[in-house]
This record gives structure tokens, sequence and C-alpha cells, in this order.
């Protein structure tokens, strides 16, 4: 038995025996659980798994100054942080209760029979229906939001989807005292109760993916990790989706005449939020292209030589930033502009972008950024389209600029999956209209988002009904007034 | 070099060489031509691409007589499933234009900026965009609908993705004439000559599969086939969507009541159902669960008994429709119910749902069923719970009889994309609510279908701008009439 232990992210003091890791058989049931509780689940309705949801974001809501301290205590992300981080956590179960209520994410469709020029056409109706137990990965930089209540679990729940949980081991205590909480909401609105479950330790995390009840996996975390188990969920005999969301440069460029209008608010702005939460942000913007000469990378010098020491999210993100720095410094071609004081401290590198190769594409987990100094618009084009995928890129723009902009958003849409514009990327708003997602490797599949309204779409799956007497059908596909937008015989009609 | 040829199916004759098998350079440049064809294509706009699939419809019916002769003489389908293939190829073609003038398909979505319970949101405007360069597998058995036309096709290019189809080796003729028909409706709308391209020959398969310019893969085939391939695309450094349709076993249940009132009708209906297009459907109901004793087996006996022989469709399949009946002739507990006169004359077996396993879980493509007898509701149930996913799976149920039909409804759904009602799987509508999928092996992808209007959803992936400058937008994310159906500010607003 291996103990799964909480440590003080500042200290690296061991507080607490959390639980032991989890053995195969105890992974095991509790997919086993899930499954069994995929049929109640379901039939709880749009609006019971909504109470579900509100249910669950009470429980957080009333628990949150025992939530905030024991998650800045295993994260170190500190208070602030944590209370905008549970804050909308809540908001986010919230707003999938919402989701629910509205039920377009069903996509009902109706065609009713009649003649077509292949012959008659049956009564088809179609809907999104639940894959069934899901897997969720905790992240080591979201303690709670794309952790235990996080993004993934609130979609795949509302989806009617079960969810089992392997918590990081970066803060286990958090993600227990989480799943307490949801679990107290499951018993108070009467859902299943294998609804949500929660497995520890390294182990587990390939347990769940290969268990043949699990239907999906929701994951963010590296790419290394990543990656292993999507080949590992690719080569079961039945394969599933694993949605993971891997890590990413996130490129931002500013155009000469972007830097000649605004360096110093520019630079204010990029520092600030490449060192957001210690550049622990999947959308740190990592790479800045600028142009060279320009007075921009001055700015930025100021500005991270004042900066003091963090803190990272545990021992083991620390020894792989400081092993990505000292990769970086030793590299020819590649020069330190700046660094702040103390450990762990943010550093600024800058390389030619006719020199961009190597470990300067390769993610450093923590507060370093890297300059990649231009010469021309071809040569920025060209490195551009050399970046793997990406989250987000970026661009900065003069007021009255448009052809470099306009090419700029061409090839930069290939590489990422959102496009900002004269601002910065950290920060991905719970809406409707947001896509967190992109090409690998920022993501195993450019297809689907992990945050905004559609990334229950994950979960389901359709199914037709065809010539099926009223009985069989889920409400939403009944003549009476069904409670959802539909398209029927081609229109939509909400 | 290998030739290509052009056998006719009925003789065995070899009728002409049709092509060389593409060689890697060449499979390769098929691939770079799609890739400098994308950005043109996707610039035709909605519109522009919904013209170039009108004149590729039309092209096709001005060549009615010599597609529908050419298709006949490799295939052996017959010349009037041929002429409703085309019929149908060319429907699928002007579907796709009407989904593509409607515009929902791209699920634009506003949200305006504005505070939040997190903070200032920013503006946020989605929708989802063309993948890139798609490989299309033709299959056997749709020498037309799913093949160089067919529905791969025709939502790809609707997406606005340039397609590279792999020919099927059973109909190169058929392929190559389409491929020309298609190209000539390129040229005649101005769109980018690598809009479309083919390659011939098996290793162009492979070679296709792991080019890194294509984005994704449509396959109708085999399992076999279709998992070596699917796993090749998971292999890629970047993996890529593979949507296989690879095989089903279709079950198809007769319930104790509905075979006490009409058995006779059954019967008819399902040894039409089973040996339509000689058994090679993809929906062929290949096991129909029946009650044991009931008087449809000598109903279905008597029909299948005076059904002469059959022209599969290639020689490789006749002997493995040989070699599947000969494997289930010789296991014990399988019987033989009745075949009838002929070479490759259709075949019904019975086996006892206690005894359901192995090679009859395996589909036979071609002229044979199952009949899978149960004593009991219990047992009929156990052995559907047992069964792998289909496309399809169909109840025929009694008039007034709601007990177990709601039973199966909800264990068949599970098994199956599209559930059917007193009626047959064969035959699948091109429609708004159709949905052509089903869990694994079924295809590999259960989230997605390949016919019917939301087959595009497979070629297109999302992406935000955030406080985008209008010219960057796309026209349907624009203030401006957008000619598209918007959720805004999450309320949706056709």
């Amino acid at each position: 038995m291996t103990a799964v232990t909480s440590v003080d992210a500042r200290t690296g003091e061991v507080l607490t025996t959390v639980a032991q890791e989890s053995t195969a058989e105890e992974t095991a049931a509790a997919c086993a659980r899930a499954a069994a509780a995929f049929p109640g689940l379901e039939a709880m309705g749009r609006y019971g798994r909504a109470g579900l949801l509100r249910a669950m974001a009470g429980a957080l809501e009333a628990a949150r100054p025992e939530v905030v301290r024991v998650a800045d205590r295993e994260s170190a992300l500190g208070e602030q942080r944590l209370q905008g981080e549970l804050t909308r956590t809540c908001f986010q179960l919230r707003f999938f209760a919402e989701v629910l209520h509205e039920g377009s994410y069903v996509e009902a469709t109706i065609d009713h029979a009649g003649p077509t020029p292949m012959g008659p056409r049956p009564d088809l109706r179609r809907m999104l229906v639940p894959l069934g137990p899901v897997g969720v990965f905790g992240a080591s930089n979201f303690p709670l939001a794309f952790s235990v209540p996080g993004g993934d679990t609130a979609s795949a729940l509302a989806a009617g989807c079960p969810v089992v949980v392997k918590a990081h081991p970066s803060h286990p205590a958090t993600s227990q005292l989480c799943f307490d909480l949801l679990a107290g909401a499951v018993r108070e609105t009467r859902a299943p109760s294998g609804t949500v479950g929660i497995v520890h330790g390294g182990p587990a995390g390939m347990d769940l993916v290969t268990h043949p009840a699990i239907r999906a996996v929701g994951f963010t975390g590296s790419p290394r990790g990543g990656r292993a188990l999507f080949d590992a969920a690719q080569a079961r005999p039945e394969p599933i989706p694993f949605y993971a969301e891997m890590g990413s440069l996130n490129p931002l460029v500013v155009t000469p005449t972007a830097a000649g209008e605004r360096a110093a608010s520019i630079a204010e702005g990029y520092v600030a939020s490449f060192t957001l939460g210690a550049g622990q942000f999947c959308t740190k913007p990592g790479l800045a292209f600028v142009p060279a000469g320009s007075p921009l990378r001055a700015e930025l010098a100021r500005r991270v030589g004042e900066l003091g020491g963090t803190v990272l999210l545990n021992a083991a993100i620390s020894d792989a930033f400081g092993e990505g720095v000292d990769r970086l410094t030793g590299r020819p071609g590649v020069e330190v502009v700046a660094s702040g004081t103390g450990p762990l401290a943010p550093v600024l590198f800058a390389v030619r972008a006719a020199a961009l190769s190597g470990p300067v594409l390769e993610e450093c987990f923590g507060p370093a950024a890297v300059l990649v100094e231009y010469e021309s618009e071809e040569e920025l084009l060209g490195a551009l389209a050399s970046l793997p995928g990406s989250l987000t890129a970026t661009v900065h723009a003069g007021e009255e600029e448009s052809a470099l902009p306009d090419r700029l958003a061409t090839v930069l849409r290939e590489k990422a999956g959102r496009l900002v514009w004269n601002a910065f990327p950290t920060g991905v708003a719970v809406s409707h209209a947001m896509h967190h997602g992109g090409p690998y490797p920022a993501t195993t599949n450019a297809l689907h988002t992990s945050v905004g309204a559609t990334a229950i779409r994950r979960f389901l799956r359709p199914v037709t009904w065809q010539d099926a007497p009223a009985a069989v059908l889920p409400p939403e596909l009944r003549d009476e007034d069904p409670g959802v937008p539909r398209r029927v015989n081609g229109v939509l009609d909400p």
C-alpha cells in the first residue's frame, strides 16, 4: 500500500495521509458503481440533473472557507486566485444547469414520414444521449475548476454520464474534500450513489482508462502523460474518445505598428499574463513574436527584472521548470533578456525568428517566456506556420492596420482554437461562444472543447428512433411540446 | 508497377486496365494538391460550395446511363438498384448544398462583451471551420453512394475540406469515371483543381492515412481493414479522427406477441431485408431473435428455400461468404434451417439464445442470417446485452404490447445507433434526423454519423475569435445580417 499524502506546497511539509493509492480492484469497483448509476442518472432527466449540479455548487459555496484554505495549502496559488477559481467552479456547475434547462444541446430533430425521390421515408427522430461512465483526470494547476468539481465533471454529469475522477497527487486533500461535498449533493438530490467516484494514485490512471465500463475520458495535464493515456484508450478492444488538453505555446504576435504605438502597455500586459498564477496557466502566452530592435524588449526586460520569486505547484513542477530554464539558458542562439530575483523567479529569453527550433518550441511550464524577434513579415509568417498547435494565438495590431493582421488571422487560425485580438489569452470565460481546444498537441482532438457550453458534446452520441411508439421515445422527441428547440423536417424552430 | 483492372463481377473477365497502383509519391502529390486547394475551397464560401455540389450532381445525372452500366458490370448489383443508388447519390450532393444554404451547421455563436461573476467578459464569437484535406475510402458494396461521389465526399466538400479518395479495387472503372465527372464539376465551378483527388491500389490506403496533410478520414469497409487503418491514424505524431463504419450484426427482435400476430408478414419482410443486394448491406439484419417454437421459423424456412443463387461483389467476398457459411454449418449447436438453390444462395441458420457465441457473433457479409431462438424474456434480454455494437437494432412488437418493448428499447439503445420499430433496417434515408453509426465495432467513433445532415460535423472544428475586428471575422460572425441561425448571448435566434 502506498499512502497518498497532502503536502504543503510552500514548505514541502507532509500534512496528512489522505488515502491509500487505489488498487486495481478499487478502481474497477468505482467504475462498476458508475455503470450501475448510469440508468438512474439519465432517468433524473434534464431538470433533475440541473438540480444536482446546483446542489453541488451550493455545497461547494457553503464550504468556501475550508475549500480555499485546503487548496491554498496544497497549491500555493494564493487565496485571491482560489476564491476566484471557486466562484468560477460554482458558476460553471450552474451554467450547465442552464444548458440543461434550455435543452438545445440534445439536438432534437424530427423528420416526419413522407415521400422522397428515393421512395417513402419513415418517421425519424434523432437526439443525443449520454455515452456512459466518464473518467476525469484532475489537473495540477486548477485544483478546483479543472479537477474534481471542474468543467469535465460538470459537463459529463450534465450529459447524464456518471464520473470517476482520478485525483491529482498534487492536491489530494482538496480533491477528497471536493469529492465529499459533491457526494453530499448526490445524496441530497437522491441521485444514484455511484454518480461520482474518486480514485487516487498513479496506477489508478491507467486502470481507469482501460476499464470496459468507461466510455470516454477528460484529461488535463502534460503531453507525455496525456499521449500515453490516449494511446492506451485507442488501443482498447473498444477504443473510446480521449479528450486531452496537454499543453500549449500560445504564440502572441506584436506587429511593428502595434509595437510603435503602445510598447509600454503591451509589455505591462504581457508580463502580467505570462506570470499569472506563476506561469502555470495552459493559456500562458509562452512565445512573443516582436519586431527586432523594437522598444518592447527593453520595456519587458525592465518589468521582468523587478519581479520576485514564486512558489510553484509542487516539487516536480519546480524541478522541471528549473531544468527547462537551464536548457534554454545554455542553448546557442538563446539570450537571457531578464530575470527576477529569488527562487523560481520569472525569466525572459530571446531568440531570432530564423533560429526558432528545438526546446524553444516545447512548453516551459512556469514563469518563463521567449521573445521571438523577427526581421520581416515573411520571416514572421514563416515562423508562425512552423509552430505546433496551441489553445490560443494572440495578435496585437495597430489601430488602423489591416494588411498584416489579415494575413496573421489566416495563418494563426490553423494553429489555434481561440484567436485573441489586442488582449491576452490567460483567462477563459465560461460561456456559449468560448472554445478551449486546438490542434494537436494542444489537444488530442481539435473537434471538442473543455470549456463552455459545447463541452457537453464530448459525452454524447446520437441515436435515431425510426417509427417508434411514443412510449419508448425520450420526452424531447415526442409530439407534445418538448420544452427544447427542435429541427422539424429540416426547419429549426426553437 | 501493378495494374489496377476492372473485372466483370458476373463472369470474372478482366475488362480493362484502369490505372496503375498509386506510388507513395503519387499519393503524397495528391495530398499536397488537396492541401493547396484548401484555402481556395473554403474561400468559395457556403454558396460557392453549394454550387460545386450541385454541379457534381448534375454531371453524374448527365452521365447516368454510362455510370450505371459501368457500375453494374463491376458490381453485379443490377440496373434497378444502381439507378436508385445514383439517384440517392445526386440527392445527397444536393441535400448538402441545402445544408450549406441554411448554415446552422457552422453553429455561429456570439457572446457580447459584458460583466460576469468572474469579472468582465470579452466579445467572443465561435463557429465551426473546416479541418483540412480529408481521405475517403470507397466501399465495395456501394460503388456510388459510399464511394467516390458518396456521402463522405459530399459532406467533406460541403464542410470546405478537399478530398482524396482511395478507390475500392472492386470497382476502379466506376471510381475513375465518377472521379472524372466530379473533376469536371470542379473545373466548371472554378473550384481549386486539387479539390478532389483519387488514388488506386492497396498501399495507397496506408499512405493516405499517414500523410501529414490529411486531417481526417472517412472509411467504410471491414472491421479488420478499418481497425488497422484506425490504429495507424491514432499512432501518427499528430493523431487524426478516423471515422470508420466497419460492419454490424443489426439484431432484430420479434416478441412472442408479434410472432403470434403476424408471422407471415414479418417473415416476408425479414427475408427481403437480409437478402437485399445479396445481403451486402451494412444494415443487413443478420441476427433475428425469435421465440422458440414460433411459426416464424417455418414461414422463414419456406421463403428462403424458394430463393435462387446470387452474384456477390467480387471473388474475395464470394470466398469469404463461402467460408463463413461453412464455419457456421459445421458448428455444434448451429442448425441449417433452410437454404436456396444455386451458387451463393441465401442460407438461414438457427441457434439457441443460450448458445450465442463465437462465429455467430461475427458478421457474415452476404445472404446469410441466423435465427436466435429464445425461451424467455430474461434469456432474450441477456443475449441482447451481450451483443457487440451495431448500426441498427429492430423490434417487432405486438399492437397493444408495451412492457417488453419498453425493456427492449432500453437495452438496445446501448447497442445501436438507430432503433427501428416494426420495419426493417435496410434502407437509410438521407435526412436531418438520420443517424448511421453506432457503438464499436459498428463504427470507431459512436459520436458521429456517415449519413444525414450531421455527417458534416466530422470534418469541422470550432474556433473562437476574441475581440476580433470585423475584417478578420468570417461573414457568419459579423454584426450585419449573417444569413445563418445564430445563438447570441445564449439565446438561439434563427
